[in-house]
């Protein structure tokens, strides 16, 4: 059949010339050749792959493959081929012999067994042989479920590979993975059958126009876009998916995915690299553009549950139950509805809030990526008089409008009053939409307007890049594995999060608004009793408890409020010691606990004095202050960097003197002790903050420890009974000379040493916290309910 | 005379009883009484005063004193006083008899010699002998030019003290100097005479009503502002005061002061402290009021040049020529309109734009301050469905209007999605204004709007604080001395500047809009030729210069251009550096010179990789680094609390070890240059900036030193010929190991040692900067054209 074909290809003069046919053969192997997706998008992309490289000097054949028997396949296939459309412009002549060339390039085959795939490449081989041509790849285009990866991979791998200098693209297609766990297992068993140059993974998205010319935007823009593509001009970006239509026949995936596996962890999150890249000198260079993409997503900072806000319409409830054959017990807590606030800790995009939102059942179908500029004018004309002309007081901004909604095509727009964008003519043409239709709270005739020459579909657009090996268009595995290992902790802290319920469509009103509030992200509305239908009480319905623990002042809470709980404790103590004497003089502890207080000083207290305020050390682990395993390593990490206490106030302690650490004759302990002398009066410190360990030690001060117990010694060097040994401690008498110390417990490993210290008296050479009883300052506990009560 | 109407007074029944009358007597004596803020409005403010405060139990009389003769004096004042107009709020019946009051009690004085004073002084002790009244107090109100200050002060104080237990109070009409100096003598010549809390420096701004509201309201709504009241949600203030009129008749005064004088430097500046100062707990307490308020104006960031923009109305120049008799080749600079950006150095405002913008011949007459608010939602309905409700995606400010304007009333005005303000129902109404009204884009409907509920004129107001003694409605001595102190550098700097000139009224269209660019001002549009008729060449026109200095090359431009060319040539070392190793060895020289560019570093350079940088010092001062003379102290102030380098990669000098300062056994040179090896490669700064002083040293190696010109020490302890002596530097063998050495040498007086070590060979005996020549490095030099050709 393929000589045939060959020959009539040849009378059209469509055909590769001699020199031209040197190129090679191509063949396409579809897998799940009769699946919805390759129904829908991938034969019309095939074909368009053909409509346009059939002169391109390669040859091709197509085998749509799928588990059915021959016959049946075969017919269910042709029947997908025969409806085949033709492009609108190409002329219906040429189109419909392309198309007759194109069915008679096409095979099915059942692909099932280890022999179906021998024998595929057998034919392959023989059809090559026979029409005496080179071969220049094979395409395999996995349409398929992941589960089958595996098993069709190694048959792919074992039977199907082109020889020797052809290659191989396997294409995949999402989801790949559920979290970075199951994606890295995916991973690694794709790893085993082919080579990272052959693997294509598919995010539609970057097939989209508009998504697709975010970057070359950004090139041929650049002397427009250098000066203010960055923090200082950038306001926010809005990355943006809604849909209309609701989960309802896809619930069985659904239920297991949820919206931010669904879109945000890909589609948006690309569309997300593709703003904040750094731009790579040549965009033609693959390589670079998915390295320069690879840093940005390292950049991005870790999420909180605090970053997220989730919904679920009211009637997926339902809907789960109706086909997942649920009781009527069965609470989803699946998101179909979530707003993401991401933020880059890179230099250019430090503190500019991007937010990603995507949804089902919402009340309009449109996908936008908007950068809104900051407005930095200020116009002295009044505003009657101002708004004739194409002032620099209205908004600025850049949308790559990716389709539907109120424009119903792919644009790009550009603020008249940012610059007139370069476009290339051959793909982007400016056109004039309604001058009065609103968007983004400008009207139309308030920017530059672009729209695709000839619209394509994204799988089109993939199918070509696909054939040009432009592997910057797929998702490579160290991009899916770091985007997974950004977005798993997320979706850990939030499995068990009621999300709120919504209505669905336009009655979702205001509902779904939110907001940024401290970095942290909220709805806008509170929630209406008559939907809360989930979860049992959470944690901030309690209040803090206050009670008394040894004697003292005890404040208990969850976790998050004791910790809340006890930063503004310190601010207000801080502000009260700068108030009096100017200064205030910290000495904080190392290990876990403290870093979530670290965070919450420094994102949500501004108004903390830290310009007067002098931090110490409590105790410091014998290494480098640059080793991560360092208390200073990680109070610079979770605090430091993040506030502005001047150089001269911070008082690491001298661990590593003459490139040794803690060598006693270096004395590093005398000279911390002396710092403290000269600067704090009367060895006084403000506030100490301090710990429990499981043996009742606190500081750097162990049971039975020879130092710091008593005696004279201000700073000591001490020996922990667990790796790094050597320790430097402020003493307990030094401890016991603040004005207030606060000891913070947190988590259930700790409770059975907190239940052994509410009985014992004072005993610190058995428990050394026990001897923490500040002489004439004030001692608070604060210990989490894990803590507290197991 | 008194007598009778004390009679009168008591027969009306509006007089105080016998106890009340213990309250005791109020003598005013205005100055300048028939000028023309008299007629217009202080007579009208002290009828008001009488009006409000005949029943308080205080008796008074009023005393209109000027230079004129005494008939004739009183003539024309009494013409003034028998058109006071009556408040529309008052009876007329009552507001007549009061007038007839008001007018018998008052009389008219020359008061020109100190026998005038005298006399003045006795008839009031004669007057209050007579009636057996005790003496409150006397407030003399001064509405003379500020020549005549002294003069009138020395004779008061001399001659018209009131007795012991009564106080005086003499009030200051601005301009209160001219500048910082001027300022500082009129304030001492006055502080020879009156005690601080005597004198009431008027700025009657203080006394409109929307300004005098700015701090109750602050304090009314804490419950809402507290939250949001920082710069975590104010996105920009502005603070607002535009005129139609131009300075005709007025330019005798005006071409000496200018509109940052006029406007800028007491009225605007006031109400920006009401916006920014912290808020004491308790209002009333006047002096903790002042405290927050002169904080508040310590805390604003310095001006540079580049914080302004400034115009003059093309008519202003012919105005000047005409009324000043000045010829034609004369040229005014003098601003008439100027724009500023302030910035608050205060935790609660840092990075918060204040724009400050004033001016005359302007399209419309309106004064306001705006707060707008940070957009921090997202709403997910579709923008036509949304914007029916008072959403939360629309604009949300706080205007204080002050008057005139689309509004012609005072009010304050909250938009609805920010929350309901609680307002003295006493004093403030809510109103419902034209609903469709574009008001700072929004509409009218989207704001709640309150005025005044009788509204007051600001002398008024300002008489009724003087008379309860509210100092914190005046300007204190300290208050105003920082105000011109912060002030007058700016003046300084821009004193030759060409304003733009605009054509004033509606016809300036966008030509004054001006925009935020990097921290700087400028305008948004072009300046158009024509208009273009002041100054010569300035120093941005030339470009910078490409040559050779001493084999090596030099850059040379005017110093700004300078600055700003080493400063991105810095930039570029540096990303090469980490590019190529990962980190980047900056090695800094102390002195003023770097300052500027420290400066430009942290506010232009954003891309800088502070994070992978190394910042070293070249050389030290022997003082502790906390001391304002040590370089490192410089290098913390003008560039690392700005920007973000880690703690582990700042490198100070160790020149206080022990207790004591750069001891030669305490070993600070050989533990800085352990500290080198250990983290430099190779002992090798990527870059090295140095100076030269006028000596020919540089670093703080000085000619004919012991230490340091030669041999294998890296680091040194050196003399310097002027204090501080002692100092520690790198070597001359260090320096030329670097892969860059920068020469930077600005200003006049290096002009000299630049031509001589232009000249010389390789002396570094003699002039060590000759010795610097990089061994497998590159030197550049970088000169301003003051150095290079003096």
């Amino acid at each position: 059949m393929l000589r045939r074909v060959l020959c009539t290809m040849l009378l059209m003069g469509a055909l590769p010339s001699q020199a031209e046919a040197s190129q090679g053969h191509i063949s396409v192997v579809l897998l799940g050749a009769t699946g919805d997706l390759a129904k829908k998008y991938l034969w019309q992309g095939l074909f368009q792959l053909y409509i346009d490289q059939v002169s391109s000097g390669h040859s091709f054949t197509f085998h749509g493959a799928a588990l059915t028997d021959l016959e049946p396949g075969q017919k269910l296939m042709f029947d997908v081929l025969k409806r085949l459309a033709c492009p609108p412009d190409e002329s219906p002549n040429r189109c419909a012999v392309l198309k007759d060339q194109f069915l008679k390039l096409s095979q099915y085959h059942q692909l099932k067994t280890a022999e179906n795939y021998t024998a595929l490449n057998r034919e392959i081989e023989m059809l090559l042989h026979q029409e005496g041509l080179k071969e220049a790849g094979r395409i395999f285009y996995f349409s398929v479920p992941p589960f089958a990866y595996t098993e069709i991979a190694r048959h792919i791998n074992s039977s199907c590979r082109p020889p020797p200098g052809a290659w191989l693209r396997v294409v995949l297609e999402k989801p790949f993975g559920h979290d970075l766990e199951s994606a890295q297992q995916m991973a690694a068993e794709l790893m085993s059958f082919f080579r990272e140059e052959e693997m294509y993974r598919v995010d539609h998205y970057l097939g989209k126009q508009a998504v697709a010319h975010i970057l070359p935007f950004r090139d041929q823009n650049r002397q427009f876009l250098d000066p203010i593509w960055n923090r200082h001009h950038v306001e926010r970006v809005e990355i943006v998916l809604k849909e209309t239509v609701d989960a309802k026949g896809r619930t069985s995936f659904y239920e297991q995915y949820g919206v931010i596996r669904d879109v945000l962890q890909n589609h948006l999150t690309e569309a997300l690299m593709f703003l904040t890249m750094e731009l790579p000198g040549n965009l033609s260079k693959a390589e670079e553009v998915l390295q320069c993409k690879l840093q940005a997503l390292q950049s991005l900072r870790g999420l909180e549950k605090q970053s997220v806000v989730l919904g679920q319409y009211q009637a997926y409830a339902s809907h789960v139950k109706e086909e997942l054959q649920k009781g009527q017990d069965y609470v989803s807590r699946t998101p179909t509805f979530a707003g993401v606030l991401i933020h880059s800790d890179s230099l250019r995009w430090e503190g500019v809030p991007f937010l990603l939102t995507s949804g089902k059942a919402l009340d309009e179908r449109v996908g936008y990526v908007r950068v809104l500029f900051k407005n930095r004018a200020y116009c002295t004309q009044s505003e009657a008089l101002r708004d004739a002309g194409h002032s620099q007081c209205k908004p600025k901004q850049i949308v790559f409008y990716i389709g539907h909604g109120v424009l119903d095509t792919p644009a790009v727009l550009v603020s008249r009053n940012l610059f007139k964008p370069i476009m290339p003519k051959s793909s982007w043409k400016e056109v004039v939409g309604q001058p009065n239709l609103h968007v983004f709270g400008q009207l139309l005739s308030d920017y530059y307007m672009y729209s695709p020459v000839k619209e394509r579909d994204a799988y089109s657009v993939l199918i070509s890049n696909i054939y040009h090996g432009r592997k910057d268009f797929f998702i490579t595995t160290e991009n899916l594995l770091a985007s997974w290992a950004f977005w798993t902790p997320l979706l850990n802290s939030i499995s068990h999060q009621a999300p709120r319920l919504y209505p669905g469509g336009v009655e979702n009103q205001n509902f779904l608004d939110f907001e940024m509030v401290s970095g942290e992200l909220a709805f806008t509305e509170p929630e209406p009793v008559e939907l809360l239908s989930l979860g049992g009480p959470m944690p901030s319905d309690y209040k803090t408890i206050q009670s008394k623990f040894r004697q003292s002042p005890l404040v208990s809470a969850w976790s998050e409020v004791l910790i809340s709980q006890l930063a503004s404790d310190i601010e207000k103590a801080a502000s009260r010691a700068v108030a009096r004497s100017g200064q205030f003089h910290l000495a904080l502890s190392g290990g876990s606990s403290p870093v979530a207080l670290f965070q919450r000083l420094a994102r949500h207290h501004y108004d903390f004095p830290w310009r007067h305020t002098h931090l110490w050390l409590v105790d410091e682990r014998c290494v480098p202050l640059t080793d991560p395993e360092s208390n200073f390593f990680s109070l610079h990490n979770h605090l430091l960097q993040n506030i502005r206490v001047p150089y001269f106030n911070v008082h690491p302690m001298p661990v590593h003197m003459h490139q040794r650490l803690c060598v006693e004759e270096d004395g590093g302990a005398e000279l911390y002790a002396k710092e403290i002398m000269a600067l704090v009066a009367n060895a006084s410190f403000d506030l100490v903050l301090l710990g429990v360990g499981t043996d009742g030690h606190t500081a750097s001060l162990f049971p039975h420890s020879e130092n710091g117990l008593e005696g004279a010694q201000a700073v000591v060097l001490t020996e922990s009974p667990v790796k790094p040994h050597q320790r430097m401690s402020l003493s307990l008498p030094l401890i016991n000379k603040a004005q207030q110390v606060f000891v913070l417990v947190m988590g259930k490993g700790k409770h059975d040493i907190t239940t052994l210290i509410s009985r014992v008296g004072r005993e610190p050479r058995k428990w050394p916290i026990s001897g923490v009883n500040p002489s004439s300052g004030q001692l608070v506990w604060y210990m989490d309910y894990e803590a507290l009560l197991g």
